[in-house]
């Protein structure tokens, strides 16, 4: 690609020039954002209060409930007008870890590593002496060999992975030559990191029969418990996320506890070489069913132009979480981020032509439920799902931070060649701070999809992945720690501007033809 | 470095040509030592049994006698003759975990990731709401502000750190760089990373006073338990040795829990922050006091040359452990591969001239004990411990495993210059595995030291690093999945060789000047 390079570089940099004359920034206002973002920042603050000081915030849990009124609060007092909690429609469950005690007692004592699955059960009581049964069969037929053998056990299923050691960083920022290459990407070219994992994740669900039959036959016979192992992650770090359904009807999961590869890898090696292993478990978990509905926090800077005030320039992130952890870096960050933006711009006491909306989204990692709904509800036409009402007209553009905590690079343009030469300029007064590639790629998975989905210009920024995929999407690690103060400062300051620019601007971004 | 190399090269290997065409191999059995080695290892069953079925091997504890005992069995199953336990002295107290749950419930519910520390005592039952007081103070004088205020409370010594993400990887492997500078080091240039890294660990642990402190005050007035945080380590992996005395006249120490720097660290922001926080602790430890001896394990394979018979060449790693994991890289990692070149060499059926004695030590973590005892019990000169006896004087070599999991690249001479040629030779059929450095080095901290404290000519391996500084090495993460086998195979059988010719060949090898 390096050869490549010279040539791509003039090429944006005409495209850049010519079109770029035509947008206009209030450079003066740029300052004035950067200097409140960088110097007087509040984004660590506003993390702290949403892990830390709250907790998991799983959909429909207390600790979301919690985190939502914390963010409504913040953001009235900071003077945002209507801030609210609004009900988007039916979830399902709320679910709760309250006690959770797993530990191998035979053939001697250790303690595990393990977290239960969201909405599974928990042992009703203390199991002193619960023993694993070993299944040890590579597809579903061999499972009958197993039937009736279940009742009172603990399932394991066998693997013999080879955990790696890491030869390779577990943090990465994106090189120059990759920032270029997405540049320079074709509009067929989309495929980027986030979509091949998730794809992966699909597949690997998908393939994922044997341990679904097992359950199946678990909760049948009244085993006391599943333990799985997590796919991914090593060192104590591990990948946990749903276990059982949160739909209303539908009953409790069995419990189904995820253990670090290193403890599930050596219950496997003890129990094959029929060594009896015995372990205690005592785990509560609490259902929620009083209200199934979900919950989004919305919040506005009204506009002030006669003319546009009626118009809306959105950013939003999701604010639920996963529970091993404290979701920091999903998506506290993102939520911090979107918070702080808008604090920065109050604090600044913006005159926005157009008005400047909040939304905080639930349900995101069980399918973008509360950005869907909200679409649904107020800006999809009632006839055409795929078109935007009279409302979702009216938006501008809708921004989404929700790559984790690493600092802003650049934006995906969704296919959006239209908005170039304006994200271009944009970025110019941030080229300093890192900030300055336009793809043309689309990035996938999380809220931003919901307004793409109705032709509303809808955004998600390119960020450096630092530690996500290796250590804290979806993890027990997913915690304060792993944020990096100097990336949110900068990526609240670069939110707040592009908000800013859009609320300005004499026309709403350019709709994809 | 990079100009220097050609000449250091073209010295090296005149060197090594002049001096090595003295040395004789026998390249018959080197090639069986590598087909058995390498084609047939049973090193990783022997690991699997030290380390998944045994348990922690903490000095003193029925996990060390038991993995003892196996060793022994084993030895002696394959041949080898006078395999024993040998009580080397009075050591102190065994100490085992029986227990240890320990969470957040307030402000929410959150299982942690801790360890007890060995010596320290238990809660003496299930403490349903400890709260945490925390202790902001930067040197001792401040904590007189606490005086009186420590009784029933969990202590917390407040710190602000910052984790950083894993710009490099945890991984890594000698480069030829590095290990050509080590083979040109000049006998004076004798830091190496272990040394460095065991200076910088006692460094810490003088400068801590503070936490001493704060700990003798808490166990006098009565605190429940204290809280520590690992000082290396993050994303669920932590470093946790003592806490206690061993002593048999000492009591019981003050149950001292370490916890992840994320966990620790979170508890010091919400208590900071005014934020009370609540902990449910249910920790049970039990200190064996029946007999305070330690045991080394010993066995051997007889000499068969009538003239050398009575001299031994001895090989020995440490087999004790820390007990948050199983101790795989530190040490069964060693212990495993001693034990496997042993059973190459009793496989073979090698009639070795000198009789070839291996040496399992325990007590190693607590400062050298098991090897130090034996070397004063046998080799050492009565009247002078700095200087061998007469069975000392028959003591040709002794060889030493205790660097991780790694693979050899090499071996320290620890200032002994006359065995460079020896050695250089002795690697000649092992460059293809990636061994072949000497280095006139020192490296420090383990076994063989006690063997050239009183002249006798001690040698540790250059092992490449892989994961063990920055997450096994005396860690919860120390366990079977994070051995290496091919590695482990290849260390085996280079022992295997290197004890072969040194029991062969017709002098001991030469004792530093």
């Amino acid at each position: 690609m390096k050869k490549l390079l010279p040539l791509i570089a003039i090429s944006m940099f005409s495209v850049a020039t010519v079109k770029a004359q035509e947008e206009k920034i209030d450079l003066e206002m740029t300052k004035k954002i950067r200097q409140e973002g960088l110097q007087k920042s509040k984004v660590m603050d506003i993390a702290f209060n949403l892990t830390d000081v709250n907790g998991p915030r799983l959909q429909g849990s207390p600790g979301y409930m919690k985190a939502a009124n914390y963010a409504k609060n913040k953001l009235s007092e900071w003077g945002l007008e209507d801030a609210k909690l609004e009900a988007w429609g039916e979830f399902g469950k709320g679910w709760e870890l309250k006690k959770s005690y797993i530990a191998m007692t035979e053939p001697y004592y250790r303690p595990l590593i393990a977290y239960p699955k969201t909405w599974t059960a928990g042992t009703k009581g203390k199991l002193k002496s619960a023993e694993i049964l070993l299944i040890d069969e590579t597809d579903t037929l061999g499972l009958e060999n197993y039937r009736g053998k279940l009742k009172d056990k603990v399932i394991l299923l066998y693997k013999n992975d080879k955990i790696q050691p890491s030869f390779k960083p577990d943090a990465t920022r994106y090189t120059d030559e990759e920032l270029e290459k997405m540049a320079s990407a074709s509009a067929t070219a989309t495929t980027q990191p986030d979509t091949a994992f998730r794809s992966m994740m699909q597949a690997m669900r998908r393939t994922n029969m044997l341990s679904t039959k097992t359950k199946d036959m678990a909760k049948k016979e009244g085993a006391l418990a599943l333990l799985s192992m997590s796919a991914r992650g090593k060192d104590g770090t591990l990948f946990v996320s749903g276990g059982g359904s949160y739909k209303a009807n539908e009953p409790e999961g069995l419990l189904d506890i995820m253990l670090t590869a290193e403890d599930y890898l050596s219950l496997c090696r003890l129990t094959k070489a029929g060594i009896p292993v015995k372990l205690e478990l005592d785990v509560k978990t609490k259902f929620y069913t009083e209200d199934l509905r979900g919950y989004n926090v919305l919040a506005e800077i009204k506009g002030t132009d006669p003319k546009l005030k009626e118009e809306v320039v959105m950013l939003g992130a999701h604010l639920d979480s996963w529970q091993s952890a404290t979701g920091a870096t999903d998506n506290a960050a993102g939520s911090a981020v979107m918070m702080e933006a808008v604090r920065i711009l109050k604090t600044l006491n913006v005159q926005p032509r157009r008005t400047i909306r909040i939304a905080l989204w639930s349900g995101e990692e069980q399918g973008l439920w509360g950005s869907r709904n909200y679409v649904k509800n107020h800006l999809a036409d009632a006839n055409d799902s795929k078109k935007s009402n009279a409302e979702g007209e009216k938006v501008a553009a809708y921004f989404n931070v929700d790559n984790g905590t690493g600092k802003i690079r650049g934006i995906y343009l969704q296919g959006n060649e239209a908005c170039r030469p304006i994200f271009t300029k944009w970025f110019e007064p941030f080229h300093d701070l890192g900030a300055k590639t336009v793809t043309i790629r689309n990035t996938g998975g999380t809220d931003h999809l919901s307004f793409v989905g109705v032709g509303i210009p809808g955004f998600q920024f390119i960020q450096d992945e630092i530690e996500y995929n290796t250590r804290t999407h979806h993890t027990n690690m997913d915690s304060y720690d792993h944020l990096q103060p100097e990336d949110l400062k900068q990526a609240a300051t670069i939110v707040a501007s592009f908000v800013y620019n859009a609320a300005m601007r004499d026309e709403k971004l350019p709709r994809k033809k």
